[in-house]
């Protein structure tokens, strides 16, 4: 496998879907806001991405079956809008993995026909919130005045939106797909399921649905072990040619 | 070369032939248990893999003539099956490289119409076991039944599979193509002939053959010996460029 | 997005246009220079660059519309040659990328018959000149000739030009485009309007135009922050994937 | 330019042609015995070799006119077979480059039908020889016997050979070109033109021809100050994104 790859698992029609991107990311805020609402919605898995810029690795399961590091993607009907809701265990890393891996996401919702972006993450200011806010950022102009309505707080973030939840939004304007990115305002230092349902609050009321978020305390925990221990077997992957002496810096193969 | 290549050395029919892997990994468990396994089968080599993810070096023989780093399939008939042994001197370290190699690995593979892969490795618990167990990972749920009755023990081992003993089950999975990762119970910091016979003798079950086991130890004192080396000559090859200086860091050529 | 891409803004036709390049370099000597040219100028954007190499952020504006990292062309109208200028936010850091990048500005500067390409750059001493000399490199031995006139000092510059000032100069040589590289004398632990003045001076001259040099310092105030912003996030990009745990190394997911 | 590109600089007619080829390496000793080689010949470029896993930058030369970090092909007649001659600034450092690189000029040595390859270098031993020797390294094992007698040593020279020294032979292997790598025994730790001295006179034997030796010891200072100089500039090359800032690391934008 060369490049990212999207295998459809379904094939859905979909009606004018609206993305929702929740890749791991600061505080892991949105991937609980995004995990919890394909649970509540009890959406459907259409699609899954590969990609060989995800770490080299298969995750054992309980039962004794792999899996592959992935993305998925997931379907939910709506009134107006379809959803097609984006989780992943990781997102790539580099400059060029992120341009290739977005642009893979943006041809899948192109064919999908996806009428919106909204990427889902959380803005550290390294205090704690008492009411966390929650930052927006859009593609265009017009789109600040619509979202400011439903309470995004537009004009306070500041700096760069790193990784997907910003690129999806930045290659999308180059292909003329309007975005909305949701920042929760959170520490940065540990995983923040309140500013998760911050996020989610905003996000229910644009999309005009209702959602239940008293599991989101008991998800953020279950994030935070998944994160602990890919991030402790990625850090073993460096030794994987020669293990027998794991001290060594074995970057030189690369 | 800009990418991985295999050259078959020999054309061979094969009857439906099973893939077992063993490429150096924690404990070189899986490396001595599959070079073991083509001495005493007296396997013959069909094919080399190069790849310029590969260190840029070449190997001084004894003598005088060089050879390339590179991996081997070797063949050995069978009465069911075929075997298709895979070793080798190294493995890709980085994921872009081990998804291209290892796609590679799996169209030959497919070209040779491989039924099954079993991939051999060692699990690094940071104990010595005095017994080694061989944990199992499969490709899909019913393959687990199926196994447990080789003594191959499936839901105790946690975490993710790094690298071609992984990768080769992940990817071989999206093409439907089932696996068998067996891993040895090894303390992960020396190399572990005791692991490795374990691995051997469930595997043997498996394939239903008999091989003996008397020659391990010296096996694996000298796949340790050609680890040392290859990691000591790797680090000299940082110095390529100015060797004069070696202690510079020379990173910027890249 | 898999290679830099340039698209245009505007279609404008250009009269035997000479390229003007001011990307961020040491003491941000050009960058400072070439931004001023284009305001005093009111040069128009006519193209942007985008590139897989340039870091995966997108910038968060004051008035809540992101934007992309990237390099802009603009257009000035001139009596014998009109002017194409190449400002930007980065330039990529490997040799790999320059290469490209560089690559993709060539291919644009042939299709508008680009006739010259001027470079601006800092040449770092270590010390703080009192009045900056304008050292000079060329592509062809008669075009020291040529500029020494307009007070260029040829001879004087050791080493290397690293980064777009030097490949633009060094690919289209390649493709027989003649090209000027004008580094200001500066200390190059700060940012230098003083040596930017003395570039645009000599730039002037050679342009047979002149231009207001007194919102330079303001100018060089402004690129010191947006620089030093860029370079902060940058660095968070980093903990993008398990942000939770911003210590710790992450390269191995590369 | 994305991949490395050979130009030749002149058609030359080459009857069978011997490749010398001496890069910078350990000690020099390859670099200093080929340049000398073609000084001593009087040998005429005929092609330069570019690539972008080279430094991106470009050398300003006493003149005023820049040059490009690059490789050249020399050429000088012979009586049995012509020497096409390779030397140059660096040679590419990762693998994935080195096999790139490699590839490139093994397709011009083919086009140019060169009937054997010679590679140049130093084997690094921590000792100061008195006299040092000459060890060889071989494609094929009649070969061993055939340059046997022209002094060279065999099977005392152990590990790997880094680099295009080695790469030549190896991927020169695959495409069936035979190829012959003398290293001259050499400290490691310093420049060496005693052990070019060696590794040349058993050159000319080989060649058949005659060359005086009084200039190495003024071509080895020469080469010394500049892969001095190129380090120096190469280490300034990281910060080039955002140079005032010099002490911090950079490595992000990759």
């Amino acid at each position: 496998m060369l490049e990212t790859t999207i295998i459809e698992t379904q094939k859905v029609k979909m009606k004018k879907p609206i993305l929702i991107e929740g890749l791991p990311g600061i505080g892991l805020v949105g991937k609980i806001a995004a995990d919890h609402l394909i649970d509540e919605l009890g959406a459907q898995e259409v699609a899954q991405l590969f990609s060989p810029h995800f770490p080299h690795q298969v995750i054992m399961q309980k039962n004794g079956v792999m899996r592959m590091v992935k993305n998925r993607f997931y379907h939910a009907p709506g009134k107006k809008n379809d959803l097609l809701i984006l989780v992943g265990d990781v997102q790539a890393v580099t400059s060029e993995a992120q341009y290739e891996v977005t642009g893979k996401i943006l041809d899948y919702c192109q064919k999908k026909k996806v009428s919106l972006i909204i990427t889902l993450g959380g803005y550290g200011t390294g205090r704690v919130p008492t009411q966390p806010k929650v930052f927006g950022i859009v593609s265009n102009k017009p789109m600040v005045e619509e979202y400011k309505k439903y309470g995004v707080v537009f004009g306070e973030s500041k700096g760069s939106i790193i990784g997907a939840a910003g690129m999806l939004l930045g290659l999308g304007k180059i292909r003329r797909m309007p975005g909305l990115c949701l920042m929760g305002e959170t520490h940065g230092g540990y995983v923040d399921p309140k500013s998760a349902q911050a996020v989610l609050e905003v996000l229910c009321k644009i999309l005009g649905i209702k959602v239940d978020s008293r599991k989101l305390d008991q998800r953020a925990k279950e994030s935070e072990a998944f994160a602990k221990k890919m991030e402790k077997e990625a850090l073993a992957a460096k030794g994987v040619a020669f293990p027998e002496q794991p001290k060594t810096d074995l970057s030189y193969i690369r």
